[in-house]
Protein backbone atom coordinates (compact mmCIF):
# COMPACT_ATOMS: atom_id res chain seq x y z
CA UNK A 1 0.00 0.00 0.00
CA UNK A 2 1.41 3.33 -0.85
CA UNK A 3 0.87 7.28 0.72
CA UNK A 4 -1.84 7.28 -1.88
CA UNK A 5 -3.86 4.30 -0.41
CA UNK A 6 -4.04 6.22 3.41
CA UNK A 7 -7.02 7.24 4.47
CA UNK A 8 -7.04 11.24 5.14
CA UNK A 9 -7.38 9.67 9.04
CA UNK A 10 -4.27 7.47 8.36
CA UNK A 11 -2.19 10.09 6.53
CA UNK A 12 -2.94 12.69 9.37
CA UNK A 13 -2.16 10.14 12.61
CA UNK A 14 1.12 9.59 10.62
CA UNK A 15 1.82 13.45 10.32
CA UNK A 16 0.90 13.61 13.98
CA UNK A 17 3.23 10.68 15.20
CA UNK A 18 5.88 12.93 13.57
CA UNK A 19 6.24 11.97 9.85
CA UNK A 20 8.13 14.89 7.65
CA UNK A 21 7.33 14.80 4.33
CA UNK A 22 5.73 16.62 1.27
CA UNK A 23 1.96 15.78 1.22
CA UNK A 24 1.67 15.61 -2.55
CA UNK A 25 0.54 12.17 -4.05
CA UNK A 26 -1.07 11.68 -0.39
CA UNK A 27 -4.60 9.65 0.01
CA UNK A 28 -5.40 9.79 -3.29
CA UNK A 29 -9.11 11.53 -3.63
CA UNK A 30 -8.97 13.50 -0.77
CA UNK A 31 -8.91 17.69 -0.80
CA UNK A 32 -5.59 18.39 0.61
CA UNK A 33 -5.60 22.40 2.07
CA UNK A 34 -3.46 25.57 2.68
CA UNK A 35 -3.53 26.65 6.72
CA UNK A 36 -3.09 30.27 7.48
CA UNK A 37 -4.34 30.67 11.01
CA UNK A 38 -3.78 34.23 13.16
CA UNK A 39 -5.15 36.24 16.06
CA UNK A 40 -9.50 36.81 16.11
CA UNK A 41 -8.16 40.71 15.92
CA UNK A 42 -6.49 40.00 12.32
CA UNK A 43 -9.30 37.29 11.62
CA UNK A 44 -11.31 39.68 9.75
CA UNK A 45 -8.86 41.05 7.55
CA UNK A 46 -7.56 37.97 6.36
CA UNK A 47 -11.48 36.42 5.45
CA UNK A 48 -11.68 39.51 3.63
CA UNK A 49 -8.44 39.39 1.46
CA UNK A 50 -9.77 35.87 1.02
CA UNK A 51 -13.24 37.11 -0.28
CA UNK A 52 -11.65 39.83 -2.40
CA UNK A 53 -8.53 37.02 -3.87
CA UNK A 54 -11.36 34.04 -4.63
CA UNK A 55 -8.83 32.55 -6.78
CA UNK A 56 -5.47 32.37 -4.47
CA UNK A 57 -7.59 32.25 -1.35
CA UNK A 58 -10.52 29.58 -1.80
CA UNK A 59 -11.86 29.38 1.72
CA UNK A 60 -12.76 25.58 2.48
CA UNK A 61 -13.63 26.32 6.12
CA UNK A 62 -13.09 28.01 9.02
CA UNK A 63 -12.77 26.79 12.80
CA UNK A 64 -14.29 29.17 15.63
CA UNK A 65 -11.56 31.24 17.23
CA UNK A 66 -9.66 28.46 19.65
CA UNK A 67 -11.64 25.51 17.89
CA UNK A 68 -8.65 22.94 16.95
CA UNK A 69 -11.30 19.92 14.98
CA UNK A 70 -13.62 20.11 12.77
CA UNK A 71 -15.72 18.39 9.68
CA UNK A 72 -12.66 18.68 7.46
CA UNK A 73 -10.42 16.56 10.13
CA UNK A 74 -12.90 14.60 11.93
CA UNK A 75 -11.04 13.48 14.98
CA UNK A 76 -7.64 15.44 14.01
CA UNK A 77 -6.21 18.42 15.72
CA UNK A 78 -5.23 21.60 13.67
CA UNK A 79 -2.10 21.46 15.94
CA UNK A 80 -0.33 18.45 15.07
CA UNK A 81 -2.17 17.02 12.20
CA UNK A 82 0.03 18.94 9.71
CA UNK A 83 3.34 17.72 8.73
CA UNK A 84 4.90 20.63 9.11
CA UNK A 85 4.42 24.65 9.86
CA UNK A 86 5.62 27.62 9.64
CA UNK A 87 5.09 30.23 12.21
CA UNK A 88 5.51 34.24 11.57
CA UNK A 89 6.49 36.28 14.00
CA UNK A 90 5.93 40.30 12.59
CA UNK A 91 6.23 38.84 9.38
CA UNK A 92 9.25 36.93 9.96
CA UNK A 93 9.47 33.36 9.07
CA UNK A 94 10.55 32.47 13.11
CA UNK A 95 10.29 28.66 13.04
CA UNK A 96 9.39 26.07 11.05
CA UNK A 97 7.88 23.38 13.99
CA UNK A 98 6.23 19.63 12.93
CA UNK A 99 3.56 20.91 15.84
CA UNK A 100 2.39 23.87 17.14
CA UNK A 101 0.71 23.13 20.48
CA UNK A 102 3.08 25.16 22.12
CA UNK A 103 2.13 28.34 20.33
CA UNK A 104 -1.67 27.50 20.53
CA UNK A 105 -3.85 30.50 21.99
CA UNK A 106 -7.65 30.47 23.03
CA UNK A 107 -7.99 33.87 20.42
CA UNK A 108 -6.11 31.96 17.28
CA UNK A 109 -9.14 31.54 14.65
CA UNK A 110 -7.96 28.70 11.53
CA UNK A 111 -8.94 29.22 8.12
CA UNK A 112 -8.19 26.34 5.58
CA UNK A 113 -7.76 26.98 2.37
CA UNK A 114 -7.99 24.93 -1.29
CA UNK A 115 -4.73 23.67 -2.19
CA UNK A 116 -4.01 22.78 -6.28
CA UNK A 117 -3.19 19.40 -5.22
CA UNK A 118 -7.21 18.59 -5.19
CA UNK A 119 -6.79 18.95 -9.11
CA UNK A 120 -3.63 16.91 -9.57
CA UNK A 121 -5.61 13.29 -9.77
CA UNK A 122 -7.83 14.57 -12.17
CA UNK A 123 -4.89 15.94 -14.53
CA UNK A 124 -3.66 13.07 -14.12
CA UNK A 125 -6.81 10.79 -15.05
CA UNK A 126 -7.37 13.17 -18.04
CA UNK A 127 -3.59 12.06 -19.03
CA UNK A 128 -1.72 14.96 -18.01
CA UNK A 129 1.28 14.05 -15.94
CA UNK A 130 2.35 15.81 -13.20
CA UNK A 131 5.92 17.05 -13.13
CA UNK A 132 6.44 17.39 -9.73
CA UNK A 133 4.88 13.73 -8.80
CA UNK A 134 6.36 12.44 -11.28
CA UNK A 135 10.20 13.72 -10.17
CA UNK A 136 9.02 13.10 -6.53
CA UNK A 137 10.00 16.48 -5.41
CA UNK A 138 7.84 19.52 -3.54
CA UNK A 139 6.44 21.77 -6.44
CA UNK A 140 7.44 24.54 -7.15
CA UNK A 141 5.76 28.08 -6.49
CA UNK A 142 6.80 31.47 -7.13
CA UNK A 143 6.20 34.97 -5.88
CA UNK A 144 4.26 37.07 -8.84
CA UNK A 145 4.64 41.06 -9.30
CA UNK A 146 0.75 40.57 -9.60
CA UNK A 147 -0.55 42.42 -6.68
CA UNK A 148 -3.39 41.20 -4.78
CA UNK A 149 -6.72 43.50 -4.11
CA UNK A 150 -5.65 44.59 -0.55
CA UNK A 151 -8.00 43.72 2.53
CA UNK A 152 -7.54 46.18 6.54
CA UNK A 153 -3.70 45.65 6.82
CA UNK A 154 -3.25 42.79 4.74
CA UNK A 155 -1.80 43.33 1.26
CA UNK A 156 0.65 41.25 -0.55
CA UNK A 157 1.86 39.55 -4.01
CA UNK A 158 -0.24 36.61 -6.22
CA UNK A 159 1.97 33.43 -5.61
CA UNK A 160 1.66 31.01 -8.28
CA UNK A 161 2.32 26.90 -8.44
CA UNK A 162 4.05 26.33 -11.44
CA UNK A 163 3.26 22.29 -13.69
CA UNK A 164 4.88 22.16 -17.19
CA UNK A 165 2.26 20.70 -19.37
CA UNK A 166 2.65 19.69 -23.02
CA UNK A 167 1.63 21.92 -25.85
CA UNK A 168 -0.59 19.77 -27.07
CA UNK A 169 -2.46 19.46 -23.75
CA UNK A 170 -2.46 22.79 -22.47
CA UNK A 171 -6.10 23.16 -23.68
CA UNK A 172 -6.67 19.94 -21.35
CA UNK A 173 -4.82 21.50 -18.50
CA UNK A 174 -7.33 24.21 -18.74
CA UNK A 175 -10.52 22.81 -19.05
CA UNK A 176 -9.90 19.92 -16.84
CA UNK A 177 -9.00 22.18 -13.82
CA UNK A 178 -11.29 24.86 -14.18
CA UNK A 179 -13.72 22.54 -12.84
CA UNK A 180 -12.65 23.34 -10.05
CA UNK A 181 -13.02 26.82 -8.99
CA UNK A 182 -12.73 26.55 -5.26
CA UNK A 183 -9.64 25.03 -5.59
CA UNK A 184 -7.84 27.57 -7.69
CA UNK A 185 -9.92 26.53 -10.88
CA UNK A 186 -7.96 27.26 -14.29
CA UNK A 187 -4.50 28.86 -14.73
CA UNK A 188 -3.79 32.41 -14.10
CA UNK A 189 -1.61 32.38 -17.12
CA UNK A 190 0.51 30.11 -19.36
CA UNK A 191 4.25 30.34 -21.02
CA UNK A 192 5.70 33.77 -20.05
CA UNK A 193 6.78 33.29 -16.53
CA UNK A 194 8.03 36.91 -17.38
CA UNK A 195 5.37 38.47 -17.72
CA UNK A 196 4.15 37.41 -13.93
CA UNK A 197 7.63 39.07 -12.84
CA UNK A 198 9.15 35.56 -12.55
CA UNK A 199 12.82 35.71 -13.23
CA UNK A 200 14.11 31.90 -13.24
CA UNK A 201 11.60 29.12 -13.17
CA UNK A 202 14.99 27.03 -11.42
CA UNK A 203 14.77 29.16 -8.39
CA UNK A 204 11.33 28.41 -6.68
CA UNK A 205 10.64 31.29 -3.80
CA UNK A 206 8.97 28.14 -2.01
CA UNK A 207 9.08 24.31 -3.22
CA UNK A 208 11.49 22.29 -5.58
CA UNK A 209 12.34 23.06 -8.95
CA UNK A 210 11.51 20.80 -11.59
CA UNK A 211 12.81 19.98 -14.97
CA UNK A 212 10.78 21.58 -17.97
CA UNK A 213 11.20 19.00 -20.73
CA UNK A 214 11.42 19.76 -24.66
CA UNK A 215 7.96 21.00 -25.75
CA UNK A 216 6.50 21.53 -22.65
CA UNK A 217 4.94 24.71 -21.35
CA UNK A 218 5.17 26.16 -17.87
CA UNK A 219 1.46 26.73 -16.43
CA UNK A 220 0.77 28.69 -13.43
CA UNK A 221 -1.85 28.71 -10.98
CA UNK A 222 -2.84 30.50 -8.08
CA UNK A 223 -1.49 28.87 -5.26
CA UNK A 224 -2.24 28.86 -1.41
CA UNK A 225 0.67 30.21 -0.19
CA UNK A 226 -0.58 33.50 -0.96
CA UNK A 227 -1.75 34.58 2.51
CA UNK A 228 1.50 34.08 3.73
CA UNK A 229 3.41 36.06 1.47
CA UNK A 230 0.71 38.65 2.88
CA UNK A 231 1.32 38.10 6.22
CA UNK A 232 5.30 38.29 5.29
CA UNK A 233 4.69 41.77 3.60
CA UNK A 234 2.37 42.97 6.28
CA UNK A 235 3.66 42.37 10.00
CA UNK A 236 1.15 41.21 12.08
CA UNK A 237 2.73 40.35 15.25
CA UNK A 238 1.46 36.11 15.16
CA UNK A 239 0.50 34.18 12.47
CA UNK A 240 0.96 30.44 11.47
CA UNK A 241 0.92 28.80 7.99
CA UNK A 242 1.88 25.37 7.12
CA UNK A 243 5.07 24.74 5.37
CA UNK A 244 4.64 25.02 1.74
CA UNK A 245 3.80 21.63 0.46
CA UNK A 246 3.16 20.09 3.45
CA UNK A 247 -0.32 20.43 4.12
CA UNK A 248 -3.65 19.48 5.67
CA UNK A 249 -5.10 15.65 4.08
CA UNK A 250 -8.86 16.95 5.01
CA UNK A 251 -11.60 14.59 4.74
CA UNK A 252 -13.38 16.20 1.81
CA UNK A 253 -13.53 14.37 -1.65
CA UNK A 254 -11.87 16.36 -4.44
CA UNK A 255 -15.01 15.38 -6.46
CA UNK A 256 -16.94 17.84 -3.68
CA UNK A 257 -15.64 20.61 -5.41
CA UNK A 258 -15.90 19.91 -8.70
CA UNK A 259 -18.82 21.74 -10.66
CA UNK A 260 -20.33 20.48 -13.96
CA UNK B 1 -37.99 53.81 -22.76
CA UNK B 2 -38.85 51.33 -19.50
CA UNK B 3 -36.98 50.85 -16.47
CA UNK B 4 -35.63 47.90 -18.07
CA UNK B 5 -33.62 50.41 -20.24
CA UNK B 6 -32.57 52.72 -17.11
CA UNK B 7 -28.40 52.41 -17.01
CA UNK B 8 -27.32 51.54 -13.35
CA UNK B 9 -26.05 54.87 -12.45
CA UNK B 10 -29.92 56.39 -13.48
CA UNK B 11 -31.92 54.23 -11.49
CA UNK B 12 -29.50 54.94 -8.77
CA UNK B 13 -29.96 58.68 -9.43
CA UNK B 14 -33.75 57.99 -9.62
CA UNK B 15 -33.74 56.22 -6.06
CA UNK B 16 -31.29 58.94 -4.40
CA UNK B 17 -33.76 61.33 -6.06
CA UNK B 18 -36.33 60.22 -3.92
CA UNK B 19 -38.34 57.33 -5.77
CA UNK B 20 -39.44 54.64 -3.88
CA UNK B 21 -40.52 51.38 -6.05
CA UNK B 22 -39.22 47.29 -5.65
CA UNK B 23 -36.38 47.34 -8.15
CA UNK B 24 -37.09 43.76 -9.71
CA UNK B 25 -37.42 44.62 -13.70
CA UNK B 26 -34.87 47.60 -13.54
CA UNK B 27 -31.78 48.11 -15.69
CA UNK B 28 -31.81 44.50 -17.42
CA UNK B 29 -28.84 42.84 -17.60
CA UNK B 30 -27.34 44.59 -14.31
CA UNK B 31 -26.77 42.66 -11.43
CA UNK B 32 -28.71 43.61 -8.18
CA UNK B 33 -27.95 42.76 -4.73
CA UNK B 34 -28.77 42.80 -1.01
CA UNK B 35 -27.31 44.84 1.50
CA UNK B 36 -26.01 44.38 4.75
CA UNK B 37 -24.16 46.43 7.25
CA UNK B 38 -22.58 46.75 10.38
CA UNK B 39 -20.49 48.07 12.96
CA UNK B 40 -16.55 46.52 11.93
CA UNK B 41 -16.83 44.67 15.49
CA UNK B 42 -19.83 42.39 14.25
CA UNK B 43 -18.27 42.31 10.70
CA UNK B 44 -16.14 39.21 11.25
CA UNK B 45 -18.98 37.46 12.40
CA UNK B 46 -21.44 38.52 9.04
CA UNK B 47 -18.35 37.59 6.32
CA UNK B 48 -17.79 33.85 7.89
CA UNK B 49 -21.81 33.45 7.91
CA UNK B 50 -21.94 34.45 4.32
CA UNK B 51 -18.79 31.93 3.90
CA UNK B 52 -20.16 29.25 5.47
CA UNK B 53 -23.65 29.58 4.10
CA UNK B 54 -22.92 30.82 0.32
CA UNK B 55 -25.87 29.97 -1.25
CA UNK B 56 -28.06 32.39 0.82
CA UNK B 57 -24.98 35.08 1.48
CA UNK B 58 -23.05 34.48 -1.77
CA UNK B 59 -20.71 38.29 -1.64
CA UNK B 60 -20.48 40.54 -4.71
CA UNK B 61 -18.09 43.09 -2.12
CA UNK B 62 -16.90 44.43 0.60
CA UNK B 63 -16.57 47.93 1.39
CA UNK B 64 -14.20 49.01 3.77
CA UNK B 65 -15.42 50.75 7.24
CA UNK B 66 -16.54 53.92 6.67
CA UNK B 67 -16.42 53.64 2.74
CA UNK B 68 -19.68 54.84 1.16
CA UNK B 69 -19.25 53.74 -2.92
CA UNK B 70 -17.17 51.54 -4.67
CA UNK B 71 -16.92 49.86 -7.97
CA UNK B 72 -20.22 48.10 -7.81
CA UNK B 73 -21.67 51.40 -7.31
CA UNK B 74 -19.27 53.76 -9.42
CA UNK B 75 -20.04 57.58 -8.74
CA UNK B 76 -23.04 56.52 -6.35
CA UNK B 77 -23.61 56.60 -2.60
CA UNK B 78 -24.67 53.16 -0.32
CA UNK B 79 -26.49 55.53 2.22
CA UNK B 80 -28.83 57.08 -0.72
CA UNK B 81 -28.75 55.08 -3.43
CA UNK B 82 -31.32 51.83 -2.42
CA UNK B 83 -34.98 53.09 -2.80
CA UNK B 84 -35.71 52.26 0.38
CA UNK B 85 -33.72 50.70 3.72
CA UNK B 86 -34.28 48.72 6.67
CA UNK B 87 -32.71 50.14 10.06
CA UNK B 88 -32.41 46.95 12.84
CA UNK B 89 -32.19 48.00 16.68
CA UNK B 90 -31.42 44.92 18.81
CA UNK B 91 -32.58 42.81 15.99
CA UNK B 92 -35.86 44.64 15.68
CA UNK B 93 -36.78 46.59 12.43
CA UNK B 94 -36.76 50.37 13.85
CA UNK B 95 -36.91 52.55 10.93
CA UNK B 96 -37.80 51.92 6.56
CA UNK B 97 -35.73 55.44 5.32
CA UNK B 98 -35.47 56.03 2.07
CA UNK B 99 -31.58 57.32 3.12
CA UNK B 100 -29.50 56.06 5.66
CA UNK B 101 -27.13 59.67 5.98
CA UNK B 102 -28.39 60.14 9.19
CA UNK B 103 -27.22 56.89 10.61
CA UNK B 104 -24.04 56.49 9.16
CA UNK B 105 -21.10 55.78 11.51
CA UNK B 106 -17.10 55.76 10.20
CA UNK B 107 -17.10 52.18 11.74
CA UNK B 108 -19.92 50.40 9.14
CA UNK B 109 -18.73 48.37 6.66
CA UNK B 110 -20.95 47.33 3.91
CA UNK B 111 -21.59 44.16 2.33
CA UNK B 112 -23.01 43.59 -0.96
CA UNK B 113 -24.58 40.21 -1.64
CA UNK B 114 -25.79 38.74 -4.68
CA UNK B 115 -29.50 38.39 -5.70
CA UNK B 116 -31.98 36.36 -7.62
CA UNK B 117 -32.87 39.08 -9.59
CA UNK B 118 -29.94 38.68 -11.66
CA UNK B 119 -30.78 34.97 -12.99
CA UNK B 120 -34.31 36.73 -13.45
CA UNK B 121 -33.13 37.68 -17.42
CA UNK B 122 -31.65 34.58 -17.87
CA UNK B 123 -35.05 32.66 -16.98
CA UNK B 124 -37.20 35.02 -19.48
CA UNK B 125 -34.81 34.36 -21.94
CA UNK B 126 -34.53 30.61 -21.44
CA UNK B 127 -38.47 31.52 -21.88
CA UNK B 128 -39.57 30.72 -17.96
CA UNK B 129 -41.95 33.39 -17.65
CA UNK B 130 -41.61 35.10 -14.02
CA UNK B 131 -44.79 35.67 -12.14
CA UNK B 132 -43.83 38.82 -10.23
CA UNK B 133 -42.86 40.76 -12.87
CA UNK B 134 -45.62 39.75 -14.70
CA UNK B 135 -47.89 40.75 -12.01
CA UNK B 136 -46.38 43.54 -11.10
CA UNK B 137 -45.72 42.58 -7.55
CA UNK B 138 -42.45 42.18 -5.31
CA UNK B 139 -41.22 38.79 -5.23
CA UNK B 140 -42.28 36.83 -2.08
CA UNK B 141 -40.15 35.87 0.03
CA UNK B 142 -40.48 33.00 3.08
CA UNK B 143 -38.75 32.04 6.53
CA UNK B 144 -37.98 28.47 6.21
CA UNK B 145 -37.17 26.06 9.19
CA UNK B 146 -34.26 25.37 7.69
CA UNK B 147 -30.94 26.48 9.87
CA UNK B 148 -28.02 28.25 8.54
CA UNK B 149 -24.68 27.05 9.85
CA UNK B 150 -24.02 29.72 12.43
CA UNK B 151 -20.88 32.07 13.07
CA UNK B 152 -19.79 33.50 15.76
CA UNK B 153 -23.18 35.39 17.01
CA UNK B 154 -24.67 35.16 14.34
CA UNK B 155 -27.54 32.32 13.79
CA UNK B 156 -30.89 32.53 12.04
CA UNK B 157 -33.41 30.37 9.32
CA UNK B 158 -33.04 29.85 5.44
CA UNK B 159 -34.88 32.91 4.13
CA UNK B 160 -36.05 31.53 0.11
CA UNK B 161 -37.64 33.37 -2.66
CA UNK B 162 -40.17 31.36 -4.68
CA UNK B 163 -40.79 31.67 -8.08
CA UNK B 164 -44.21 29.23 -9.58
CA UNK B 165 -43.04 27.30 -12.44
CA UNK B 166 -44.84 25.27 -14.89
CA UNK B 167 -44.13 21.85 -14.37
CA UNK B 168 -42.80 21.23 -18.13
CA UNK B 169 -40.07 23.89 -17.32
CA UNK B 170 -38.74 23.09 -13.50
CA UNK B 171 -35.58 21.51 -15.40
CA UNK B 172 -35.23 24.55 -17.40
CA UNK B 173 -35.16 26.94 -14.19
CA UNK B 174 -32.95 24.46 -12.62
CA UNK B 175 -30.61 24.52 -15.75
CA UNK B 176 -30.47 27.80 -16.24
CA UNK B 177 -30.49 29.13 -12.49
CA UNK B 178 -27.51 26.57 -11.65
CA UNK B 179 -24.92 28.63 -13.96
CA UNK B 180 -25.32 31.89 -11.67
CA UNK B 181 -23.81 30.42 -8.59
CA UNK B 182 -22.61 33.61 -7.44
CA UNK B 183 -26.18 34.90 -7.01
CA UNK B 184 -27.94 31.83 -5.35
CA UNK B 185 -27.63 29.12 -7.92
CA UNK B 186 -29.88 26.29 -8.25
CA UNK B 187 -32.87 26.26 -6.13
CA UNK B 188 -33.21 24.51 -2.88
CA UNK B 189 -36.54 23.08 -3.24
CA UNK B 190 -39.33 22.10 -5.81
CA UNK B 191 -43.12 21.54 -5.14
CA UNK B 192 -43.61 21.10 -1.68
CA UNK B 193 -43.12 24.33 0.68
CA UNK B 194 -44.30 22.34 3.91
CA UNK B 195 -41.71 20.11 3.78
CA UNK B 196 -39.39 24.17 4.40
CA UNK B 197 -41.91 24.61 6.95
CA UNK B 198 -43.79 27.12 4.64
CA UNK B 199 -47.36 27.06 5.91
CA UNK B 200 -49.31 29.06 3.40
CA UNK B 201 -47.78 30.47 0.44
CA UNK B 202 -49.97 33.35 0.14
CA UNK B 203 -48.45 34.51 3.30
CA UNK B 204 -44.88 35.22 2.40
CA UNK B 205 -42.81 36.56 5.27
CA UNK B 206 -41.25 39.46 2.30
CA UNK B 207 -42.78 40.33 -0.50
CA UNK B 208 -45.95 40.20 -1.49
CA UNK B 209 -47.71 36.68 -2.72
CA UNK B 210 -47.80 35.90 -5.99
CA UNK B 211 -50.84 33.63 -7.77
CA UNK B 212 -49.63 29.95 -8.17
CA UNK B 213 -51.39 29.01 -11.83
CA UNK B 214 -53.17 25.55 -12.52
CA UNK B 215 -50.10 23.05 -13.40
CA UNK B 216 -46.68 25.15 -11.72
CA UNK B 217 -44.44 24.46 -9.22
CA UNK B 218 -43.35 26.58 -7.02
CA UNK B 219 -39.90 26.62 -6.81
CA UNK B 220 -37.65 27.97 -4.12
CA UNK B 221 -34.15 29.99 -4.20
CA UNK B 222 -31.92 31.01 -1.23
CA UNK B 223 -32.73 34.62 -0.52
CA UNK B 224 -30.07 37.47 0.32
CA UNK B 225 -32.84 38.83 3.27
CA UNK B 226 -31.01 35.41 4.88
CA UNK B 227 -28.51 37.89 6.81
CA UNK B 228 -31.30 40.05 7.97
CA UNK B 229 -33.05 37.27 9.32
CA UNK B 230 -30.13 36.06 11.45
CA UNK B 231 -29.68 39.98 12.54
CA UNK B 232 -33.17 39.62 13.73
CA UNK B 233 -32.53 36.83 15.44
CA UNK B 234 -29.03 37.55 16.90
CA UNK B 235 -30.26 40.82 18.00
CA UNK B 236 -27.01 43.14 17.30
CA UNK B 237 -27.27 46.87 18.68
CA UNK B 238 -26.98 48.19 14.60
CA UNK B 239 -27.37 46.83 11.57
CA UNK B 240 -28.75 48.11 7.94
CA UNK B 241 -30.35 46.21 5.68
CA UNK B 242 -32.31 47.21 2.23
CA UNK B 243 -35.94 47.03 2.55
CA UNK B 244 -36.87 43.29 0.86
CA UNK B 245 -36.79 43.35 -2.77
CA UNK B 246 -35.67 47.16 -3.08
CA UNK B 247 -32.03 46.56 -4.07
CA UNK B 248 -29.02 47.95 -5.29
CA UNK B 249 -29.03 48.30 -8.35
CA UNK B 250 -25.11 47.74 -9.22
CA UNK B 251 -22.71 48.19 -12.32
CA UNK B 252 -21.85 44.31 -12.68
CA UNK B 253 -23.57 42.78 -15.56
CA UNK B 254 -25.42 39.82 -14.81
CA UNK B 255 -23.23 37.89 -17.35
CA UNK B 256 -20.42 38.63 -15.15
CA UNK B 257 -21.74 36.05 -12.47
CA UNK B 258 -22.56 33.28 -15.30
CA UNK B 259 -20.09 30.33 -15.29
CA UNK B 260 -20.02 27.90 -17.85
Amino acid sequence: MGVADLSPAAAREAFRGGLVTPTAGYSRGYAQANLIIVPQAQAFDVLLFAQRNPKPCPILGVLDAGETTGALLAGGDIRTDVPKYAVYRDGVLADEPTDITGYWREDLVTFIVGCSFTFEAALQDGGVRVAHIDQGVNVPMYRTDVRCEPAGSLSGPLVVSMRPVPAGQVADAVRITSRYPAVHGAPVHVGHPGELGIADLGRPDFGEPVEIPEGHLPVFWACGVTPQAAVMESHPALAIGHAPGHMLVTDARDSDYLVP
